[in-house]
């Protein structure tokens, strides 16, 4: 398996397993992230960004993933507690076993849609 | 390179160079195509889908594309004349040279907001 492969792997499997201290270990400290909502600079935002995602996280199931020395490109699809099937795409920069770059690639649509339900819901 | 990562190259590169029509030869007349805003089924009503948003193409950017002999995985960037920069990716399970599965992935949020500003009520 490619290395960077090995790594988005594992950052995979520890943040879909509810272990984002460990997912954290695979991202380094300078990552730059290109979301939906824009650019994402540094470790400690990225786990912001991704640690209410994880937090709702009920399942996810690997769709494909692949990758060579540098470059690994993963699409999985999830199940949250607030969308039932909500895919995601990363394609990563690995380096030295950290991910330094990260495109990451999901539709805000539903996700938008459930906060506005629940908003509406939860007003007295 | 891997069979099915050459269909993808070949649909990839004829829909993101303007031949829609070549695009569509590597097609399944029953493609199933799991979308943001639902399932597609049928090279027409894919057409339906892809074409509009080729339409409105200014340029495409490969970010990464690997596969092996039944699925491949590609992601790219696009300049539309609706937004910027809106990346896309697809998984696509490819049998006899077309495809026959595809995940399709894209943030419709940008889309839907310059439609708003732009007054339209179509969708892709």
């Amino acid at each position: 398996m490619s290395a960077a492969l090995e790594t988005a792997l594992a950052y995979h499997r520890a943040w879909t397993g509810g272990d984002l201290d460990r997912a954290m270990t695979y991202v380094a400290d300078d990552i730059v992230c290109d979301a939906p909502a824009g650019r994402i600079e540094g470790v400690a935002a990225y786990r912001a960004f991704l640690g209410p995602f994880a937090g709702m996280l009920r399942s996810a199931t690997l769709l494909a993933a692949f990758g060579d020395d540098e470059t690994a490109l993963v699409m999985y699809d999830t199940e949250t507690t607030l969308v039932p099937s909500a895919p995601g795409a990363e394609c990563v920069t690995v380096r030295a076993g950290r991910i330094v770059h990260s495109r990451f690639l999901f539709d805000r649509v539903p996700f938008d849609a459930a906060r506005r339900r629940l908003g509406e819901t939860s007003r007295p």
